[in-house]
C-alpha cells in the first residue's frame, strides 16, 4: 500500500533513504522543518506515518522525540536502522582544493573532524541540514562550497561525490522509528519487540525490582533511558525498549508491570529489526 | 582559591553563571568554541577545571559530553543544577513590537516556542549560543533584533529585558559537572554520589542483577542511561549515578562490580547537590 511519509528535513536527506527502504519505495515525502511539524503532518492526517530519527550510537537517545511520541498518544509501529555514511560533495568539475567552505549540520561536522585536520585551508560552518546545504550548492550554483550528506542527496542535486564515507566512525548506525496516529492491528506473531515507559517513585531497589519482573518474564533488555520528571522531584520517568520471543511474555510483564509502577504505556510494539 | 575555569561559550552565558555560583565568583574564564576545546584547555594545563552541562530535563544526557570525560580520562569532581530562565532582551528603547527577529540556541528557541505564537510577524533564527547573541546585537547595535539569553547576558551587554522567564517549562533544570584532570584527595566524609560506567554482555537479566547488587550495598541510582558500544554489536555500556550514605558502601558495591562487569570505570565521586 503506497504510503504518505512525514520527515524532517527534505528530499534526499537520511529520513528520505530510511522512508525509501522500509517501504521499498513506495511513498510519497511530506519534507517538514521540524519534528515538531511532522507530528502536526500526522494529526491532520496529511501523513499515514512519520519515520523519525530516535538515537544514533555517538549522540545517545533524542529524548525530545520520544516526548513528541508519548505527549501525543502516538504509536511506533517499526524501527528500521541505518548506517550513515557521510560524503563531501559539491558542483561537478570541482576538486577538494577548490573547497574552501563546507557547510553540513553540526553532528555530521563532528561525526568527520577528524577528515578535515588535513585540510586546514577550509573552513566548517554550521547548518540546518545535511540535504539542504546540497540543494542549496545546486540551486546556487555555488563554487568552493561542499556539503557532507547521502549518496540520495548527490543524485537528487546532481552534485559530485569527492570523497566517500568521510566519518571517523565508519560504522555509524542510527536507529529510526515509524509512528503513527493508531495501533494496527497487531499480527502477535511477528512481534518480539517492544518500547514502554513508566514512572517510579526513588526508593532504592524500585528499578532492580521492575527488571528482576522483565527478567524473569523472559524479555531482554536492549535500552533503558531514565529521565527525570520535570516539576516532579523524586519521580523518575524510564524509557525502556524489551525483546522477546512470545508475545505472550510481554502481555505478562506488562500485567506485572500495572501494579508495580505508575503511568506505565505501551509506546508500541512491533518487530525487532535486528537480526 | 581562585579556579581558571574552561567554558563552552563566552562570558554571559549560562556555564559563565555556574562557574560563578560554583565557585562563589573566585573564577577566572577561558571562553571556548566547543566542550572539545575545554577539554585541550584542560589537558594543556590552561584551565583548572572545566564546568560542562551533562544533561537537562527537556533534552535528557548530552552523551558527547560523556565520551568526552571517558575517553580523555578525566573526574568529574561535582556537580550544579541551575535553573534556567530564559529571558528576552534587545538593545535600550526598544519595544517588543519593534522586533522582527529573535536569533537563540535551537533548545532555546524549542523552549521558548509558545511564547512566540502570540507574536507571529517575529521571525525565530537559529544560532550558536544564546550569549553570542546578545554580544553581536551590543557590538553591531542591532536594531529589531532580539536574543533570548541569561540575566547575566543581558547586564554584560547593556541589554534591556522585554520579557522575563519566557520559557514554557517555568522549572527548567540543567546538571552542570565540575571537572579535572585528576581526582583530588577523596574526603570521604562528605562524597555521597558518584559516576560510573560499565559494560555488560547482552544477556537476559544482565542488568536486573548489577542493580540488585547497587541495592543491596545500599546504593540509590539517580540516573540510568544505555548505550551501544561502537562497532561491538551485543555489548552495551552503562552509565549510572548512584547515591549512597556511607562511602564504604559504594566501595563495597565497586569492588563486587569489578568482579561482575567489564571495564568498570569510576568517573567521578563527589557531593551531591541535591538537598
Amino acid at each position: 500500500m503506497h504510503k504518505t511519509v512525514a520527515i524532517q528535513g527534505i528530499k534526499g536527506s537520511f529520513h528520505h533513504i530510511v522512508s525509501q527502504q522500509y517501504f521499498k519505495n513506495e511513498v510519497d515525502v511530506i519534507e517538514c522543518p521540524s519534528f515538531q511539524d511532522t507530528v502536526s503532518a500526522l494529526l491532520n492526517e496529511q501523513a499515514d506515518v512519520i519515520v523519525m530519527a530516535i538515537e544514533n550510537s555517538i549522540a545517545g537517545s533524542i529524548i525530545p522525540n520520544y516526548a513528541l511520541i508519548d505527549a501525543n498518544n502516538l504509536q511506533v509501529v517499526g524501527e528500521y536502522y541505518l548506517d550513515v555514511q557521510h560524503h563531501l560533495m559539491a558542483l561537478p568539475n570541482q576538486s577538494i582544493s577548490d573547497i574552501m567552505e563546507v557547510h553540513s549540520h553540526p553532528m555530521a561536522l563532528l561525526q568527520c573532524a577528524v577528515f578535515f585536520k588535513d585540510y586546514p585551508h577550509i573552513k566548517l560552518v554550521e547548518a540546518k541540514d545535511t540535504a539542504d546545504v546540497a540543494k542549496h550548492i545546486q540551486v546556487n550554483k555555488s563554487i568552493g562550497i561542499a556539503a557532507i550528506a547521502s549518496d540520495l542527496a548527490a543524485e537528487t542535486f546532481s552534485l559530485n561525490i569527492l570523497n566517500r564515507s568521510i566519518q571517523t566512525i565508519k560504522h555509524n548506525e542510527t536507529r529510526f522509528v515509524i509512528v503513527q496516529r493508531y495501533s494496527e492491528e497487531i499480527n502477535k506473531e511477528s512481534i518480539n519487540k517492544a518500547s514502554i515507559k513508566f514512572e517510579l517513585e526513588h526508593k532504592r531497589g524500585s528499578l532492580a525490582t521492575v527488571l528482576n519482573v522483565l527478567s524473569d518474564c523472559k524479555l531482554n533488555v536492549t535500552k533503558i533511558q531514565s529521565l527525570p520528571i520535570i516539576e516532579t522531584p523524586w519521580k523518575y520517568a524510564f524509557f525502556v525498549d524489551v525483546t522477546f520471543a512470545e508475545y505472550k511474555d510481554f502481555e505478562k510483564a506488562n500485567t506485572i508491570l500495572e501494579l508495580m509502577t505508575t503511568h506505565i504505556k505501551v509506546l508500541g510494539a512491533y518487530k525487532n529489526a535486528k537480526k
